[in-house]
């Protein structure tokens, strides 16, 4: 009865337990998944519970990508990019550090029809998730990513993940085949994290925040007439990535999301 | 959604996950229990592990029971009585060490209608089975306890640990009223712990071992007219009591035993 489990402080909200157990169940498979509250500066001391105990795969969240991608025995190529890792593997008595999140967004896209080859992506924000777009859309065959942030340094820093990629400006937003926010904000809100202005019909616009699920800049780019893809089909794309690396057993997308779903319905309830 | 778990090498058999997990589910507890193969040598790293990660509480068995009990901050009186360790509980900071075998095997007298107060018990055997069983008898008002075993160095050893205990001989197997294997004689096989000519039918025979569950020694007693109690009740009965000691709450015992009575008969069908 092999365990996996997500490490985070706090972890009490998580929606990956919900998403892995309903993906175990379907595949039939003798796993399961719990969430573990690990206080900041322990990562380290996971990484050891994981050996001890035989634990088959980690998720990992804030605070402790950065001290698990420093604290694991090997990192697979994204998360040694973004030194930061979001999945740990055992392999025998190895601990492997990957990073699962660009490439689940850009299977998202793929899953959603949004042709990524040849497109022109503007990625709003420089933080974790930006970086971790940049770095999977740079290997996914987009002619051309801008980054877009007010902090120009960090814009830089987060370009320089893709040979495609570049520092940009507001105006590049309006210039792009798919805009995505990867940003915070619009996070439990109204904000929006641009001039929706920008926007026009011809455009797919992804949103990373996924609560709400339909964000306002969502709202506003459907009224513009844009495609929409929203946020939590990225969180559902990056834990099949994550079951496969464990498990070898690729999940069903669909099944996921419906676990996603009906949690969130829960809370909306019970809240 | 706390997590439980048995350590233990090897473990893969043990009965415990599904004894636990549908008494959670019959409780409706948000708890899940899973088992943890750990390397001999490694339960204070286990105990490490069940601090970083939060871990609810633990079941522990062979190799580990003594050095579990060597590694809590903090041991119940019977695990203190015996220096081993079935059970560790969480107390904010701290670690609890208890031993529940004994007093499960107690409760499954009485849940077996078998009057222990007042009687005079021999218990066959001076393992940590026996000495947890003399040391729960001793508390529970057995007239007196009886400990027969080949080995009268061991035997003075577990007699040490209730006052109503002495070492005895074959012949004491005849004069009592409860008799109790608590060797591991009997498991896998027809062979019989000690000769059954002893028995008659005033006497109740308990066996600890629970595979088979009708031993040649429940089968020969029965035979002679005694009445028998099998070892799984002892099993549920411990595990009843780590769930009270864990989440606060008493399952039915009725629900552990027909999980493991299902279990038992899964694995039959499957071997």
């Amino acid at each position: 009865m092999p365990l996996a489990a997500v490490i985070g402080h706090p972890v009490a909200h998580s929606l990956s337990p919900a998403l892995h157990n309903a993906a175990f169940a379907a595949g039939r498979l003798d796993w399961t998944y719990v969430a573990f509250d690990v206080a900041p500066g322990a990562a380290g001391a996971a990484l050891d519970a994981m050996r001890t105990l035989g634990i088959g795969g980690l998720s990992v969240t804030m605070p402790h990508k950065e001290d698990v991608a420093a604290a694991v025995d090997e990192l697979a190529p994204a998360a040694a990019a973004l030194r930061s890792v979001n999945t740990v593997v055992r392999d025998g008595d190895r601990l492997v550090g990957h990073s699962t999140d660009g490439d689940g967004f850009v299977d998202w896209l793929g899953a959603s029809a949004v042709p990524v080859a040849g497109a022109v992506v503007a990625v709003v924000g420089a933080g974790a998730a930006a970086r971790s777009v940049v770095d999977a859309l740079g290997r996914a065959g987009t002619d051309a990513i801008v980054v877009v942030n007010r902090t120009p340094g960090r814009a830089a820093a987060a370009a320089a993940l893709a040979a495609s990629a570049r520092v940009g400006t507001a105006d590049d937003i309006a210039r792009a085949d798919i805009v995505v926010n990867a940003t915070s904000v619009g996070m439990g809100g109204d904000e929006l994290p641009f001039d929706a202005g920008l926007l026009h019909e011809a455009q797919v616009v992804a949103d990373l925040v996924y609560h709400p699920l339909e964000t306002a800049l969502l709202r506003t780019a459907a009224a513009a007439g844009c495609r929409v893809v929203d946020g939590l089909g990225m969180l559902v794309h990056q834990a099949v990535l994550q079951q496969v690396l464990w498990t070898g057993v690729r999940p069903d997308p669909i099944v996921l999301r419906a676990a996603a779903d009906a949690e969130l319905a829960r809370r909306a309830v019970a809240a």
